[in-house]
Order: structure tokens, then C-alpha cells, then sequence
């Protein structure tokens, strides 16, 4: 089973596609969008991008990791929006889609809800045999939100409740 | 020239086609998205129904209400969600999307950045030369952000500003 990572955002989304069976990784990298381009011409951008991805690799599941509320709301308002888009391509292949948060990113790569970004990434690299840590973060943070819900899965199978 | 007006929501979003040589009204309804669907099949609804409408309608602008950031974060998010998809729809139908605020909104239809929701809404009925008000609200909401994008084009024009 193929899931497909994503680390939403409007300059930069981060997908990185991790197999179940190792976890190996297939793919990882980063979809990015023109900072000058109007808004409705980057989300048909990271659409067609995304989409493209999608119907290249078949993923069977895409974990999203979830828009985390900061104090910059417009910041958050363009993670929410391209997180949507995300959202709506992952329906559209007719696939379920998880929203993982942060803290159950830490939790499930490193055992540790408070890790550090450093961390989880060092976690990563290491649990899918990488040489070094993807660059730039966003591909890195797809990664463990691909990894994080492979791992929720596995508990959930090992102790009886429903398959992810 | 038609403009479609858009209020964006996950649960229900106004659309209103104003023919701005009237001005009067063309068409106005809602989407509704079901509550209890996963929020990708929720998106995917959304981005069908609007694409439909723009496929019938052909307008030449599209105006969409901008995501007001009150107390309710998980609304917000929602909403913005929803927007994006409708600015993504816009995109891919190759029309320039113009976000405007409630501010906006009450100042052009009302000359008062302060009206209430229903002086806008008794105003919007007039200028269109409408029976009554549209229902649900937000039908009615998606034909006043047209109505202030065709006026505001026609201040610009009227002061010698670009055109919309």
C-alpha cells in the first residue's frame, strides 16, 4: 500500500510517497507555487500539480497534515486554502483522506508529541533507510505525515480497532 | 456583462449572476454540502456544482465574499476552504476573481460600511427590482457582493481607474 504524505501550504506543499511494506520511500518533493501569480492561478497550480501526482503514483490513502492555527491568520487562511485543494484532489481519485495533526505526527515518528521538527526529521530519515534528510522541510514533513499514518494504522490493526 | 457573486461556506454557499448592464438579476441559489459527508466528498460536491454553474452561465468576472476571521477559528478554516475551491473554479475557467470584504460590500450597496445585514439585502432586492428578498440569506448575500464588484468597476472606470 502506497500512502501519499502532504504538507499543505500556498508557496510550498511538500508530498512524499511512502510504501506500507518496508516503509520505504517512493517519491518525495515539492509541488510551488509564484508568489506573484494571482491567487486563483496558484491553486489551479498546485491542482494540476497535485492531481499529476496522483494519478501518476495511485496512492491508496493521502494523509494531510492538518492546518495549524498560529497567530499569522493570513499565513493560516492560505495553508487552509491549499490544504482544500489537497483535499478535493484526494476525493476526486475517489480517496480517503486522513488529517493528521502535528502533535500526532511527533507522537507517531518519534514516540513524542513535543519533538522537535529536527527531530522527527532525523526519525524519518532513519526509519525509511535515507542517507541524509530530504530537502527542503516541507518534503521532509510529507514524509512523516505519510509515516505517521502508517504507524496509526498498524496500532489500530495490532489492537483490534478499525483499519485506517 | 455577467458577474457572478459568490458566498463562500462549506455547508452552504450563495451564488448570484448579476447582468451589470441593468443591473438585474440573471439567476441566484445555493449549493448545500452534506454535513455528515467527509469533508473531501464535501469539496468535491462544492467544485462540482460551481463548475456546472459556470460552465452554464459563462459570467465574465467572478466576486467572491472574502473569509471574515471572527472568534471561530473552525469556521474560518471551513470557510476558507471553501473559497478556495471556488477561486480554484473560477481559475480554471480562465475568469479573474476579485475578493471582497463585508466592509466592501455594505459601503458599495449601501454607501455605509456599517449597514446591517437586512439594509443590504432590502437594498440589493430594490437596485435589482426584485418582489422580495432571495432565501436563504445567503443567496441574497452572493447577489450584493455582485452588485458592489459592478460598482465598484464602474467608480474606477467613472474616476478614470483601471476597469475591473
Amino acid at each position: 500500500m502506497f500512502v501519499l504524505g502532504i504538507d499543505p501550504g500556498l508557496t510550498i506543499t511538500g508530498f512524499g510517497l511512502v510504501d506500507a511494506s518496508g516503509p520505504s520511500m517512493v517519491t518525495v518533493g515539492v509541488v510551488r507555487t509564484d508568489r506573484d501569480a494571482p491567487l486563483g492561478e496558484r491553486l489551479r497550480e498546485l491542482y494540476r500539480d497535485l492531481t499529476g501526482i496522483v494519478d501518476e503514483f495511485s496512492p491508496s490513502a493521502v494523509a494531510i497534515e492538518r492546518v495549524f492555527v498560529n497567530k499569522n491568520l493570513q499565513t493560516a487562511m492560505a495553508v487552509a486554502r491549499a490544504s482544500g485543494v489537497a483535499i478535493l484532489v484526494a476525493a476526486q481519485a475517489g480517496l480517503e483522506v486522513a488529517e493528521i495533526t502535528p502533535t500526532q505526527v511527533k507522537s507517531a515518528v518519534c514516540g513524542n508529541g513535543a519533538a522537535d521538527k529536527e527531530q522527527v526529521q532525523k526519525m524519518v530519515a532513519h526509519r525509511l533507510n535515507l542517507k541524509g534528510i530530504p530537502q527542503p522541510a516541507d518534503a521532509a514533513d510529507a514524509l512523516a505525515v505519510a509515516l505517521s499514518y502508517i504507524q496509526t494504522s498498524r496500532y489500530r490493526v495490532a489492537t483490534g480497532g478499525l483499519t485506517a
